[in-house]
């Protein structure tokens, strides 16, 4: 988490979040946090990306449905988000979308509003019943809790195997006046967001029409959350909420002078949250950035910038601070693309370049290379020397807590 | 090793293989071996494939090209294959491509031949400069040491990381008169051959016709070493030779009774020896097989089971004997399969179904799946619901000895 000593809030946004009991009981009360709700106000106009994986979680099916409808009625009511962690509602079955009904039922009552009006949102562990009665028992309590500096309380709760909150606040100055961003992410684990990501929330109080919000979030996410991977696994629940709620004091729309920096704002916003989960991937040690430079398109420059962040050999040997350029090589070579010329790829390490022309640089110096690689924060920069096109992705390395992670899960 | 007892002898075939000092010297002796030097005799047709990787070694752009020579002039002399581990030769640019002749140019001396007739093969550590010393000092001793029955010390000698050698032979009775097969393979970590291997030699003494044996090639490998899975990492060095000597009884064509024969025998010992590199997987502890039924076509049955395989949450899973098939059914929907119908897929251990019509079966018991998934060998069924092709793979788990060895491999 950055920001601390920052104030976390946003006009027409409050949260509340509570332990409902959908997590594990643990000795420490705080990582029981396991349900919060997210209360926009009347206008608010809502703007979402979900996964692409087949197997779609049954609240993002619901949420899904539930925002058509609010976006032909033009939001004109409060728009709720209701989050549950430890249990995600996927591969359910047709009893899995009727409790993510149910569960906004209950909530929906306590509130006195149209159940129409929440969008359910879960993460947690696949293929367990979702215990709707954690939402009944506890509805009263959630709706009377919500508040406006809820951030940081509802930041814990949608936690799962994460081992650090993600939080992020900016205040932007524009010619249209004053604009508060908030954000808050969670992930670790399960994650390569595929045009959307793990859950993330964020708002802000400018208003901005439904088309330019929409704009806005697909343009931020392909350069935030749609550009990280930990282990190559797009999960069934990912989600990403941007909301513009009007209350504050900027009218922002895409002709205007304000809009670039809107844009800014909102994509440095998502990469800081989105670079967090990295910072924070399950048994990570290291932090990766990979630039491809020189590519013909966007998709080859993310082809090859995957391939080595998912590669085994590549994550392994970052984990062990060991410059195996090899293996670097060798992921780039596996990654499908026409006719590459391997005679015109350099790789550098941060600014050290260590391979072109096909081989290791000539004076090549090892110790350059391991002590780059020792670095907690390393640039990997791949130049395809074919083109203009270039992209960033991050990811981390696998390590022994990586196998322990995921080997106890659910034990 | 399977077929200890066997004897290991094809009729047309040598084998000798020292130890020349080029992997780091250990205690063992036997760990040594690192140079192995496979004759054919004269006339005998070789066929190969090669690793797709655009990096790819150049001993393989070397051996690949004097292959096609030696087709031309219709193996009229002795062919030989000269394999060394500890150095895989790749990633060295044309340095690299001048160490792989000059390698070979040391052994064609000793064994007074054309430098032309030596395919070399390299395994090892990626981007050092190839030792060609080690080959010019020991090419006497190599030479000298040809022997039948060599199969089984050249199976040690190509070894890296494979903690057991990989050799087979069959015997089989055809219509055409008796066919001796005897093969080696190496290959624990980097192992997602595409079309192609690791290191495999396979000879047979039968005589066949260079494009039956192409034939017979290409459609046993995609049985065998094209539907395995480590790590996903395919290799810059992959390759896999199929040789007949025609030194024994039979002569079979593709229009003959015993065509089917010979491809049953040759796809079963590859696929043996596909197996056994996997049982060797690097930190394996389970071994793996895939069944995906009832898809469209062969491409999107491997793409469901390549993804499956390569699922670090499914391979930590399978490590700690987890039924979670949660993250099975995750790697199932992000596979990218067009509009897959998820309440059409269903999922099985051995024969114990657990998933179907998009959730848990309603009479679903733990510990029948914990029990399938504490074993050391598990088939997972897939079954897509649309269609008629189907598809087996194998592949291993992703253990903390995983991590150990990859973490340490140059160390």
């Amino acid at each position: 988490m950055s920001g601390l000593g920052q104030s976390f809030a946003v006009a027409g946004a409050r949260w509340s979040a509570i332990a409902a009991g959908i997590k594990k009981k643990t000795a420490n009360a705080d990582s029981r946090l396991d349900l919060a709700l997210l209360e926009l106000c009347e206008g608010t106009r809502v703007a979402a990306v979900f996964t692409q994986n087949a197997f779609r979680a049954a609240p993002v099916d619901l949420a899904s449905q539930r925002l058509s409808i609010l976006r032909e009625a033009q939001f004109q009511n409060k728009t709720y988000c209701l989050v549950n962690a430890g249990n995600a509602n996927a591969g359910t079955g047709a009893a899995g979308y009727a409790a993510a009904e149910q569960s906004t039922l209950a909530i929906a009552e306590s509130l006195k509003v149209s159940p129409e009006t929440i969008l359910p949102f879960s993460t947690g562990v696949i293929g367990e019943p979702l215990p709707v009665n954690c939402f009944s028992s506890n509805a009263a309590e959630l709706s009377a809790e919500l508040v406006a500096d809820g951030w940081e309380k509802a930041s814990r709760a949608i936690m799962t195997t994460d081992t650090v909150p993600k939080l992020r606040s900016k205040t932007l100055e524009t010619s249209a006046g004053t604009v508060t961003l908030c954000g808050i992410a969670k992930g670790a684990g399960m994650i390569k967001p595929n045009m959307a990501t793990m859950l993330a929330y964020i708002v802000c109080d400018a208003a901005i029409s439904y088309k330019d919000l929409e704009m806005l979030l697909t343009s931020a996410v392909n350069k935030s959350f749609n550009r990280i991977t930990v282990d190559g696994d797009t999960s069934t629940n990912d989600a990403c909420i941007l909301a513009a709620t009007g209350a504050g004091d900027a009218c922002i729309d895409s002709g205007s002078d304000s809009w670039l920096a809107l844009l800014d704002g909102v994509e440095s916003l998502m990469r800081d949250l989105a670079q967090d989960i990295i910072r924070d991937a399950e048994g990570g040690t290291k932090f990766l950035e990979i630039r491809v430079e020189q590519g013909r398109d966007t998709e080859e420059c993310l082809q090859v910038g995957y391939t080595i962040a998912e590669s085994p050999l590549v994550k392994t040997a970052l984990f062990a601070s060991d410059a195996n350029w090899g293996r670097i090589l060798a992921a780039i070579g596996r990654a499908g693309l026409q006719d590459l010329d391997v005679n015109h790829v350099t790789i550098a390490l941060d600014d050290y370049v260590i391979c072109m022309e096909g081989g290791r640089v000539p004076n090549y110096e090892e110790e350059m290379a391991s002590a780059i690689m020792a670095k907690s924060e390393i640039v990997l920069r791949v130049s395809l020397g074919r083109g203009e096109a270039q992209e960033r992705l991050w990811t981390s390395d696998l390590s022994h807590d990586y196998v322990s992670i995921n080997a106890d899960y659910r034990t």
